[in-house]
């Protein structure tokens, strides 16, 4: 069966989860963005409508990630197709919850499926991640690999890319908050260190085993303990205003743990159930709402499935 | 039922594990330390016979790892009760196996099997740590917690302290070589730096979480990818002759993973099975006799049952 249109839809992504700085990152349930692509017949890339990003996207679709992927996987398999590329932002920009991702991800999972599927999954991951370096300037797969996968991923290396796809315990929800401010990512990135202390790297490395094992092992207990940043979280959570009283907040109404998504200013937290995902996400509202300071509040179990057809 | 004497067997561990400075170990069935407590009547705690230490190791309770945790056990307890104490090393002193580790871990199963079994194996652990910085001068769990728990053991955080014992894929062989050269573990501390490149840092916690991972789900193939070491091993291996080449040759015999044990000298291999860990044996022997360096060879299981009693 061949198809001139297909229409997806892509995760938003949670990076970093406390302790996995540039490692760890998974999938929410929403938000997300939505792509259709249609096969046309001026030979050409085009991005033909973008809704939802209030005119901040480049209409080039060499410059944007969604133009791009598509381009370097039809040139990949030697294909010389016109795509029509409609993206529908359905999440903030700029949020930390990784934005770029979702676009790049949802436009390469629907031209691979408007091919015939081609190529595996993990197969499709390198041209998301060198869409990355085209939305932020540095090739990064904390984001894109839990919004194509799905789930849980550890990017276990980047130089050979090798990512890892973990088993999740199916009672884990997600409460994520996106606070109305704006953090830029060269700010969220400059404002870290070029070097750790070995102490507090031993100490990194210990809570990032301490999270697979308890993904693996279902130890929400483990889970907890190990959700712990002592090298990120302390530079960058000074960029979010009542982030100590918001995290507390979070704490106090049940999560197992509480943290930066990506680089900011979206936090997240996690929990064992619904019920205290919502009153997580009360809390945490209330305490940005302290400082004047409105949000958006997502809660949903972690997305196993990644991206989806939506006909 | 309670006895006068008890005899006890305790494992070499080989800690680090590449990846996991400080916080990764795992249990060998050999080699390891036997000691022989008895309950006696001078109301002292002594140590009355050391064997295969050649005399390097201190005769005074107070100094000797055996002895400090018998002490600190009973005290804990509110015991007062004399006890005699014998040390048979069975495995070589500054190898780089926990030498130290096995005889306090020994003692201090012994001590506890002793007394009618008062505290569970977790419950010890904070004694073992505490011996470990009479031995060495700071508090590792990395050798001392597999020692003890057997296994494949995480220190996910040593404030306070927290040690996960992983599940092992049964198939998994570990080949460990100590040549017979002398290094100093404040040689061994003092050639690393104080502060990890974050590019570096980010790198390791990829591999630690690929390990952890990795033994959870038995993939071999991606423990094999996670053995790396880009931290500490660059700068240790500087202090064992030959390094690359016994390295390589592992690799070529057939092993998953090939680093420095501990804080070295001795080596250790990981494979899938009893032939293959041979071969790599034989294959690291070859290539430090090529530097003329004799060598003792090890080569069994993860030994996931710790400590146990002789009698």
């Amino acid at each position: 069966m061949t198809r001139d249109s297909v229409r997806v839809y892509a995760p938003a992504t949670v990076a970093n989860v406390a302790c996995g700085f540039d490692v760890l990152g998974f999938a929410l349930y929403e938000p997300g963005d939505e792509v259709i692509l249609r096969k046309n017949h001026t030979g050409k890339i085009e991005i033909i409508l973008i809704t939802g990003d209030e005119g901040k996207l480049s209409r080039d679709a060499t410059k944007n990630t969604a133009g791009v992927v598509v381009d370097s996987f039809l040139k990949h398999l030697g294909l010389r197709i016109g795509i029509s590329i409609e993206l529908h932002k359905k999440m903030p920009l700029g949020s930390g919850l990784g934005s770029s991702a979702a676009s790049a991800v949802a436009a390469l999972f629907a031209i691979n499926e408007l091919m015939g599927q081609p190529l595996t999954r993990m197969e499709l991951l390198p041209f998301a991640v060198e869409a990355e370096r085209v939305a932020c300037g540095t090739a990064h797969a904390d984001n894109v690999a839990p919004a194509l996968l799905g789930g849980f991923t550890l990017v276990r290396s980047y130089d050979p890319l090798d990512v890892v796809k973990l088993p999740v315990p199916s009672e884990l929800f997600a409460t994520v908050v996106h606070p109305h401010i704006e953090i830029r990512t060269e700010d969220a990135r400059s404002i870290l260190r070029k070097s750790v202390p070995l102490k507090d790297a031993i100490a990194q490395w210990g809570n990032v085993g301490g999270l697979v094992a308890g993904l693996l092992m279902a130890d929400y207990a483990l889970i907890s303990r190990s959700l712990h940043d002592q090298i990120v979280e302390p530079m960058r959570s000074l960029l979010i205003p009542n982030f100590a009283q918001v995290k507390k907040a979070a704490m106090e109404a049940g999560a197992l743990g509480c943290s930066i998504s990506g680089s900011g200013p979206s936090m997240f937290a996690l929990s064992t159930s619904l019920h205290t995902g919502q009153n997580i996400a009360h809390a945490m509202k209330q305490a940005f709402a302290a400082v004047n300071i409105q949000t958006d509040c997502y809660i949903s179990p972690i997305n196993t499935e990644g991206p989806r057809l939506l006909d």
